[in-house]
């Protein structure tokens, strides 16, 4: 594995401020740019919201360090990152055999699969490019590569479509005047384009409905805050940002009337592992008899396990933790326990929406139906 | 009012890390130094972990603006610190009569009332000064100030001794090897000396107890993160800090056997205001099973609601989520809910720890013969 320095670079600052209206945000989450020697373009997640920064990506090894370091994140974007990032592992495979190119690609794919362990869209997008490169060892690398960036982009154009498809199916839950409490940044940022759990709030306010969202800021990395927030009030949709350890306390006020969060990985019983804190939210909807709905696109599911305590669980530094907004907020040599990620078992999730219906109720046989095949 | 400038200035600055042993830190949270001329000296908690730095005060206004930044904070330090500033506010009654002096009193009662609507302690302890004053207004004022400066002292050495009653009967609730899930901050740094929750702790490792205590960071101020973590390192307790949104997956993976916090208000009936995050713990902590403690001088009552929703709760500034160690962590202009805490209902308390005694369960009747009279 050609392990390059990071080749980054800024190629556009401005203020994330934009005017209210219906894109989602001014620039694309991600875009390939140029033929099969091109690179990858995308927002740098970590600057917002005070900078709108898009980086430049030329080689795998900075796609992974950005995955890894969440400047890519939400787990449909880091599919579509991961299948773009298998092309830029490709380029030094030019020069020799199909099959040559085909074990560059398993190098790339054993590598990007290390960069986040949870979420399931990575591995079904690196299994995808897989499969479409079987049997292809007797062609020419450079056809190979072709072949393999034209399926990167089906997968995003592919994402595109789902996640509008999940925000017009997920809008039927929504009512007019009700209040929606979300998790972490499952909106534009987090895939193509719409999102997953915000294209459904999205969808309710392109058909006329009153909504007001509270947005938990989600510790310890604030995507809420830092994402959500910014894509909300980018749409003109009303919001109200509270610290995660507040939820209870509006839910009891009586100002949410479900919770709607994304997933990272859904087993095939339907436990589903997300941003940590979703299993308490689900508990706290539960005790306050509030629906609690996931959305998220069928490459979510992993079939292959049974239930959840089969996900494996990122853990992230310590320092995120104890040095979360770059000046230290706890003593020297206190111990931290960071998981990245909880699982909520299905019991607890009313339905989860995917782009091929609702799975409702949440269990294997559902979860079969909808999601076999 | 005369308000003065803030005069407080810095006394003292030194590295916070001290070797472990049994002083919960190496400085008196509070202390009045001299007569009734004196001036009170506090460690300025905001400046903690990095710095221990203890602050003069000098006038009620400081005083004031102290306990409104939470340089004082824990709903007992903040009756003390709230004694001795009505101290602080006679000092320029000296040359009038009785009868002004006690005027001034009311005045100083009624300012120090409006720092933080929350505590319970702040108005029993200004209450108590109150009613010491009371029929003295024949007395020259330096004989008033005399006497209160007395009862400034003992509501301190009581609280101490309280404090210390409230760890010894606690600590039988916790077995040795037991894990404990705290919130805030309840230690040392909340009262004179000891602390309520905390003090608990100190008296199972003073019983030679193997605990480990997860440590909730407490959005937005980080007093579990930044106090708690501190003063069990200073302790030599083995603890580990989290997310407050990881709670419940702690819960999940059998490591907590109790969650203990303090409080800041109890109703007549068992409601109890505590740090924003306490509800939802509650909650968790009924979901998994796990008894919930709750530990807190009798000081903490108010028999005067009926219940908790008639707690006034303290709300925030929005920067304190929003920029919250001196970064912006969410776009401009996002509105934001910051209430400063929330109520637990009785019927999710296990039991209530006070220096006379357990009440168990926490009713109504229970309270009465514990907390009555």
């Amino acid at each position: 594995m050609n392990r390059t320095s990071d080749s980054k670079s800024k190629l556009v600052t401005q203020r994330p401020d934009t005017p209210s209206g219906r894109a989602v945000h001014p620039v694309a989450t991600l875009r390939w740019e140029g033929g099969i020697d091109g690179h990858l373009v995308f927002i740098d997640q970590t600057r917002l919201p005070n900078e709108l920064v898009q980086l430049e990506c030329r080689d795998i090894t900075s796609l992974w360090n950005a995955i890894k370091e969440l400047r890519v994140r939400g787990a449909p974007a880091i599919g579509i990152a991961a299948a773009y990032g298998i092309c830029l592992g490709l380029q030094s495979a030019s020069g020799g055999s199909g099959a040559a190119c085909l074990h560059r690609l398993q190098e790339s794919v054993d590598y990007l699969a290390t960069s986040r362990p949870t979420a399931a869209n990575l591995f079904w997008a690196l299994d995808r490019m897989q499969r479409a490169a079987a049997g292809l060892e007797q062609l020419p690398p450079v056809a190979i590569r072709q072949r393999l960036l034209e399926v990167a982009q089906e997968i995003h154009a592919e994402d595109r479509a789902i996640c509008h498809a999940i925000g017009r199916l997920g809008a039927e839950l929504i009512e007019d005047g009700a209040g929606v409490l979300t998790h972490c940044n499952t909106g534009g940022l987090a895939t193509s384009e719409y999102g997953t759990a915000l294209s459904v709030l999205f969808s309710a306010q392109d058909d006329h409905k009153n909504i007001h969202v509270f947005i938990g800021e989600t510790r310890p990395l604030l995507q809420g805050a830092r994402l959500t927030a910014w894509e909300l009030l980018n749409r003109g949709i009303s919001a109200t940002l509270i610290c995660d350890s507040a939820a209870a306390q509006v839910m009891k006020e009586g100002r949410v009337q479900l919770v709607l969060t994304g997933a990272d990985r859904i087993a095939a019983n339907g436990d589903t592992a997300n941003k940590i804190g979703t299993y308490a939210l689900a508990l706290l909807a539960h005790a306050h008899a509030i629906p609690f709905y996931v959305a998220a696109p069928l490459s979510t599911f992993d079939l292959s396990l049974p239930a959840g305590d089969a996900i494996p669980i990122e853990q992230r530094p310590a320092e995120e933790i104890t040095r979360g907004f770059g000046q230290q907020t706890a003593p020297t040599g206190v111990d931290v326990y960071n998981p990245a990620f909880d699982v909520t078992p299905a019991q607890l999730i009313t339905a989860i929406i995917t782009e091929r219906g609702f799975i409702r109720p949440v269990d294997r046989e559902t979860i079969q139906k909808v999601a076999g095949s």
